[in-house]
């Protein structure tokens, strides 16, 4: 058995809320399912937001109060805010992701408020949630850390700045995230080590997109400097409001095949992950369902002795 | 200045012999002309082979012999045989790239030849070449190094047995072709050890392709284990007959954003490598373009300091 690896579903809140349609709530729950059947063991199912703002996720409460039920599953839920914390908490969410931007023109367009703001909200969050009875992990997600379509360059400094104040907020973890897809290999390490060097063992997750091609070599990378927690999105799923066209994060089943080709375990198995495409596809049936193993099938090579 | 990297441009040889339509000629010439432009140093232009077996490179002669006016670029020219090398050194190429299939069952279906056949081939083309008044470089190519689509997985020990034959038989610099793209990064930092602890400065190429989604993770590893020189095609023209809609080689222009953003020095245009596209569009109306670059644009973060 090779080192463990997570890799987190996050298709069914980042993949969704950018589709052009709306995912019938009884095919997402399906799907879900299959992607639990396959082996995942934390799925990022949905997003506490207004209805109004992003109606992609409006059944929300509904998807994790089924899902909380799928056995050996960790279920994650996106709150901007405490508001959507408190519904995160309120439905049986087992983690809840909190974005920060680190940017200031992302922060202020994506959540109308400062990055400073946002992490005086995250610690609102975690007072709250430290208060209930049942326990929740909080994860902060640092949104446009290795750059930003409106601000541009994002300075490693404004990063520190952002995970230190997440960590003295009390936060479980962190993630960087590579919002819009601009990192490459050697900001990723840099950046890691930089961010790892402030806060320590909080640094736990990437969260890559294939914006420019490189989300998995962004991830070797990740790899190559101990990160073991990243997201990924079945068929690639989820694009870029910035640049039509542009390809979503990173692809479940072709990380999954990296990783376990590598000698990473990952407890997922390949074959069920890439049949759970099917039930994707039936749910948002306009979608570019993208991915290396769902067009060409595994490689008759996969985990056969050399 | 960073160290420099060499970005070989095969998809006028690679991308195009799978192409459902055949290139017209004129566009040809202009494609590869403005590749040439946007800093590419080395394009390989096509492959001397009977026009009976891949028509759409039977305007090879020609297109070599335009080629090498171009300033400051090195022809490049698939020769399978004696009789293709001979061609190709009439036209004036300036480097014959001759492929090694390490895997019998590739060998067998596309050279008529057994691996050992084919070094044998290989001698009898250097030995050829060496006796012209002119210098020509002479690669050869060890296809299915990393797994092959009809014999499976392919022992590193096949390939050193190809490579060392190789060596012997003369041949100033050696590839290794992931020509189904089974490979995985783990796999690319093994056998590029192995190789060069057996044939050493001979082993200078890694040619990928993108067929899983882990061309640019593959191309990395390759990078970390100082390897500097790589194929690639432009939108990553190209496909794999074995699995229909399966992706081709690696993304020129995703490869020359990955290295430039991490400090190497390719001496090519990224803008004038994507406006390229469009003369590709041109020549082959039907075909997809791939490539987060040409899909998202240049990220405005690209060369700008952190």
């Amino acid at each position: 058995m090779g080192e463990h690896v997570v890799v987190t579903e996050v298709g069914p809140r980042d993949g969704l809320q950018i589709a052009k349609a709306i995912m019938p709530t009884p095919i997402k729950a399906r799907w879900i399912a299959a992607i639990a059947a396959a082996g995942v063991t934390e799925i990022e199912v949905g997003s506490f937001v207004p209805p109004r703002l992003i109606p992609q996720m409006a059944d929300t409460p509904e998807i994790v109060r089924g899902a909380v039920h799928l056995p050996s599953v960790t279920v994650l839920a996106l709150a901007p805010n405490l508001r959507g914390a408190q519904d995160a908490y309120a439905n049986g969410a087992h983690r809840v992701v909190v974005p920060v931007s680190v940017s200031a023109g992302h922060s202020q367009s994506n959540l109308n408020r400062t990055p400073a703001e946002q992490v005086g909200e995250v610690a609102r969050i975690v007072a709250w949630l430290r208060q209930q009875p049942r326990p929740v992990g909080i994860e902060a997600a640092c949104s446009t850390a290795f750059g930003c379509s409106i601000d541009g360059v994002v300075p490693p400094s404004a990063v520190l700045a952002v995970a230190s104040g997440l960590a003295a907020a009390g936060v479980d973890s962190l993630s960087l995230a590579d919002t819009v897809g601009y990192a490459h290999p050697a900001q990723i390490r840099t950046l890691v080590r930089a961010v790892r060097a402030e806060v320590g063992g909080k640094l736990q997750r990437l969260h890559l997109h294939d914006t420019m091609g490189l989300g998995l070599a962004n991830a070797l990378a990740g790899i190559e400097e101990g990160v073991r927690q990243f997201d990924a999105a079945l068929a690639g799923l989820g694009g870029c409001p910035f640049a039509p066209g542009a390809s979503g994060n990173i692809v479940t089943e072709d990380l999954v095949f990296m990783l376990e080709s590598m000698g990473f375990a990952t407890g997922i198995e390949l074959d069920k992950l890439i049949a759970a495409r099917s039930i994707l596809a039936e749910g948002l049936p306009g979608e570019t369902l993208r991915g290396g193993l769902g067009r060409a099938g595994i490689p008759r090579t996969f985990r056969a002795a050399a």
